[in-house]
């Protein structure tokens, strides 16, 4: 019997989320076909998170066990070989039987990516969120360090979330990064009468954040309140009372999946506390 | 009456190609559906090119004639509004009845990106061809020079394809271009006790060509021929002869279509000739 811990990556586009539904294509599901058919028996595998529908992975954690024949060392590339062109185990290693990628993760970082300054890009569609209004990164990030410690983030969860044991949640870092995109297009040049046809692509901004976890919806209302923020609409100074307010109403809306990646999961102490961004 | 002249980009992956098909999903039908509805009435478009199933656009053109009612300047916000994420109107101009994007067309650029010594990604799966073995550019280069001038290209053209008046082209260049990648996943981290879990990213090698006009699969086989070239199974002394032969099975394989994207075309015979890379 061993126990393995996967590290995985995925683009969410056409995936119903994480978890294992009955005729809906999820990463679960997919996973749990190509581990059963290289193991040889029936894998049950447990992922650090349930990712919604559309949301990526760049490090999705998951475990399984299993009394199987496939040295462990052949394991990653032969499931390789047979998952799909969206999902890839970019990591895998034994460990300990008691390990388990949920109940052993102490915390994650989420990135939400932000097109801003640019017009939608075809190439881009499903991979961050456009915003074209330019963000004020500085109140953003006056804003951001307003979440970072311990709060009662009941404000910041979906209406309707099954009932939680307890809404308070830690905070780590929030960190918001901003790089110049070159256009995927700027080969594309166009007659000289024609009207301007390769727009500037614009910035790329990364909010990243890093806590001990994250109510249902968390990571996506906070960047939709930080969006009110960068938009001018809501001043930075007014999170806290929003905060402590702990009424959803309050808080920005939701902003879409496609803009949200798992970046990284946590199951040690001192990694998730003192990470550098 | 009026004949108005489109720039589109367009992500190929869920497009079975340019050409209106029944009962397929087509960049053209998408199109024809869209600028019927904002016209008031039936449109005929015309593209310059008819890009295969999978193939992306950065500056495909088409031209279309309505006596519609909606101003020139709004039709391109309206219509981009009705358009799905995966195509776009990047320009829009009203030109002389007698223009017709196909017709006026004097040549095209292509441009075939390759992810090289990167493992594959899943972001990147629709969007570059992966080739793992690190390419020999200077030999490629030297392999690319060859095709530049007026020379037969029948060795270069699908076999079973629709005979030609001529399989003569005339390619005034053939650029191959190299950037470091930025890994998408750099953010990702992992235990110190995991195997290497984020690969270097690699090189994106874009290779661009520039000529009159290309035989059916003619851009696909000529970077086939070349990847022989940068994997060391072809000298670049060898593709004159290729040419010359004139026979299929000698030039390498067709790649696949999700690295190509039709580039630009031109109407303008300075601008395909001296245009600088």
């Amino acid at each position: 019997m061993k126990n393995i811990l996967l590290t995985i990556a995925y683009d969410g586009t056409n995936f119903s989320g994480w978890q294992i539904q009955p005729d809906k294509r999820t990463v679960q599901g997919v996973l749990t076909e190509v581990l059963s058919q290289v193991c040889g028996c029936r894998v049950k595998l447990e992922g650090a998170s349930r990712t919604d529908a559309g949301v990526h992975a760049l490090g999705q954690r998951a475990t399984f066990r299993g009394a199987f024949g496939i040295p462990v060392e052949k394991l990653r590339l032969v499931a390789n070989r047979l998952l799909p062109g969206d999902v890839k185990i970019t990591g895998l290693e034994q460990v300990p039987m008691d390990f388990h990628a949920r109940f052993n993760a102490c915390g994650k970082k989420y990135t939400y990516k932000i097109r801003n300054c640019g017009e939608k890009d075809v190439f881009q569609r499903n991979y961050c969120y456009t915003v074209e209004k330019e963000l004020d990164l500085q109140a953003m990030r006056r804003g951001a360090a307003c979440f970072v410690g311990t709060h009662d983030f009941g404000a910041f969860m979906a209406m309707g979330s099954t009932p939680q044991q307890t809404t308070v949640r830690t905070i780590y870092s929030y960190h918001i990064g901003c790089q110049e995109l070159a256009s995927f297009s700027e080969n594309a040049q166009t007659t000289k009468t024609q009207e301007k046809a390769s727009p500037d692509a614009g910035k790329l901004i990364s909010l990243s954040v890093r806590g001990d976890g994250f109510l249902y919806n968390m990571v996506r209302i906070m960047t939709g309140t930080l969006l009110e923020v960068g938009l001018g609409r809501l001043s930075p100074e007014e999170i806290p009372d929003i905060i402590a307010s702990k009424d959803r109403r309050r808080a920005g809306r939701t902003v879409p999946p496609w803009g949200l990646y798992l970046d990284r999961v946590y199951f040690n102490e001192i990694d998730l506390k003192e990470e550098e961004q």
